[in-house]
């Protein structure tokens, strides 16, 4: 097996689990207790304190250690919230925030607050100047993750971080995804973390509050097992003193990817920035796949990894990541390689894809109910109850009968459409012309440009 | 060592420690993917979820881990107080609560909520009858532990819950200390416990809401680290095996410190019910004796206990519980023997406790600045600038210059002697006549009664 899902939750680094069984036997009791096991276990929790500090680049009393990444996220924006109220109960954050944040800005709302929601442009950035537009004088907090967590790409955080600096508003960086390859750069007041994305144990996350920052804790410090955290900080110095060497190896790997995988596979589209990205990551669509047919077929190669479709989540809408890029979501599949994945694997991961689109396409590409028909001299394809991404292979179907000039009108119901039917134009050169609503769903109007 | 603190953590069972070992392999991927990694992650979470509801007597679609038995008791009462929110905002809660209950009590009042705290006898039991007496038509939920975290006794969790529901209102059970010895009875609908009570690891808690319970979860599940839940389960079941036999020999070593301890040491008051207890916990309160003093004298005879006393604690305040009892807190300790703890061990304790509580008494009868003058023709004890135990000493060391049906006051600012004063009366057979407001402090007034 190919474990490519390091982004979601990375193996458990060596370094952690020795960390981990030794400190079982030392770390189990109340570290807030007088007597010898005790202090011995706040002894490992302040060293473990210290060596994450370091690694941050925070002093050691700016950082507690919370029970999960998403913990210190909720946390972290509700103590700068509830501290600042006075200033007002506007919260800024960007579009393609992790879902704990979103998480956190939805409840922010339904508790009267408003929120900013700031865009990022086709490869997933924000721009600095677009936090500036946002800023209000009852801005409380904004928040920003250091790189995002599906596509990759690196956010301007220091660009941000001064802008809000100006206007005295506290920003707050989600770094889950980069904590692992080295300190935030720039001048944030709190910052987010989670163990188990650079190889340290589940249940750790850790939350750093500059001095200074106004800041309402409403609890104690809460975390996991102490254990864990030992286990945490171990293996968070243990990444680091490979990350540079590491980097390089991975982001050659993925740059192999990016370049390789849109010529093996044809009508793929590979996202995010080509250049300012996490080494590890890369992520790509490919129309007139099935999200979940594709990973399956992966996973039956041997190949762990994720997607932004939406037939592959619970909730059955697409990736609110790719949505707000404007790129293509269906048959999206992330690749993330863990520390120490090999050239042979990414070889053998080029060698297998091809086949596998090939083969989901071939089982969806078979024959279907006729779904197109001309009314009132347009021609309709009534693609209604079919999911993702059937409404898109029937467009692609039809395409060459619209003479140069007219419209085709795709008439579905799946949410997806709304983001694929655009992204295809964009892909293929025609003119998405936008979206009217229908008796049944939505209708979706391409002219044909060539 | 001996570590007699097992109600705070207990050491980690063997089966966690296995059952943890053996989950970091198979354990560390998101249960919620659908690649080979997740579905084997995913397989062992709804193990160990059937595994605890087992345990606990509940459906595994009842059950949630939560990071920790606080977070369960946190969200548990959150969510029942949401949901229920149209019936009222009162809440139910008994005064000898773990302080995470009382925190979000106090959280819901901050929010605007009502909280009625019902007292309990000099036990620290709680009567069915002063829960129906507090029950509203507002009233959103109640809550009870199952038996008390410091002294051992147990609740009448059967009644209450029969009176609560005969009222349509539900009853959360705290049953931290109490799941490892068996399932909890009646018909309660929210359960929390915390695996670090019963040998498992530290960093988590399980949640459990009845089925047909008004619950409004504002967030997914959330729990620390997979292996550590699979511990937790595994040590719960091996806890479980072993918990009847186990009992009868706890019981009979508590037993022996209750019956002894008294008889070993001048001055003693042993607290919670003789009978309805916890088979491992007995607290007992030395008079005269500085509790922090004597935790640390235990400490280097080699035994780790806890204490309710003032000086214990960072909040210079006694215990709740032995206050809401109205009983000693001056030189308090709790013994909370660990599974397999010995016979030789407890016998070690017993011989060693004279000898450290004689030390301390002798150190703090040690001759202080005269402290007593004549007011008025009414004898003054000032004791004012100096903590606890030194209030009750010089009261003890004048009450007999008092004639019989003569009174003596105390001026004292240690918080501690409100509680202490009244305590020591109760034990000496003097009369408390009451608290009056001095210029600094308070002054508490006693009549020799023989």
């Amino acid at each position: 097996m190919s474990y490519f899902d390091a982004a979601s939750a990375a193996p458990l680094h060596p370094v952690a689990r020795q960390a981990l069984s030794a400190a079982l036997d030392d770390g189990w009791a109340d570290p807030g207790r007088l007597y010898r096991e005790g202090r011995r276990a706040r002894m490992l929790l302040d060293a473990a304190r210290e060596a994450a500090a370091e690694a941050v680049g925070c002093r050691a009393d700016e950082l507690v250690f919370t029970s999960s990444g998403a913990r210190a996220v909720q946390t972290g924006i509700a103590g700068v919230l509830a501290a600042r109220r006075r200033v007002g109960r506007h919260l800024i954050v960007s579009a393609v925030e992790h879902s704990s944040v979103l998480r956190s800005a939805e409840v922010h709302e339904g508790d009267g607050g408003t929120v900013t929601r700031v865009g990022v442009d086709r490869t997933g950035a924000v721009d600095a100047q677009a936090y500036a537009g946002a800023l209000r004088p009852d801005t409380a907090l904004a928040v920003l993750q250091s790189a995002n967590h599906e596509v990759g790409t690196v956010q301007p955080v220091v660009e941000v971080a001064e802008v809000c600096r100006g206007a005295g508003v506290p920003l707050l960086v989600d770094a889950a995804q980069s904590v692992g390859w080295g300190p935030v750069e720039g001048g944030w007041s709190v910052l987010t973390g989670s163990a188990r994305k650079w190889g340290g144990p589940t249940g750790v996350g850790l939350l750093v509050v500059r001095k200074g920052v106004r800041f309402a804790a409403r609890e104690k410090e809460e975390f996991g097992g102490l254990p864990a955290i030992v286990a945490a900080a171990a293996s968070l110095r243990a990444v680091r003193a490979e990350a540079d060497r590491e980097a390089v190896r991975l982001r050659e790997l993925t740059e192999r990817i990016r370049v390789r995988v849109p010529a093996l596979v044809p009508d793929v589209e590979v996202v995010g920035d080509p250049v300012r990205r996490l080494p590890g990551i890369v992520t790509f669509s490919c129309l007139y796949v099935d999200g979940e047919a594709l990973l399956h077929g992966l996973d039956q190669e041997g190949f762990s990894v994720s997607s932004g479709s939406s037939c592959t989540s619970d909730t059955l809408t697409p990736s609110h990541v790719l949505k707000a890029m404007g790129v293509l979501s269906e048959g999206n599949v992330r690749v993330s390689l863990p520390l120490g994945a090999t050239e042979e694997d990414v070889e053998r991961f080029l060698a297998v894809l091809p086949g596998v689109v090939a083969g989901v396409r071939e089982k969806l590409g078979a024959p279907v109910a006729p779904v197109t028909l001309v009314r009132d001299d347009v021609l309709v394809v009534d693609a209604l109850g079919r999911r993702c991404p059937i409404p898109v292979i029937e467009l692609a179907k039809v395409i060459g009968d619209v003479p140069v000039g007219g419209t085709v009108r795709v008439l579905s119901d799946d949410e997806a459409a709304r983001l694929d039917i655009p992204a295809w134009c964009e892909m293929r050169g025609q003119e998405y012309v936008g979206e009217e609503p229908a008796d049944h769903g939505s209708a979706y109007v391409v002219r044909r440009v060539s």
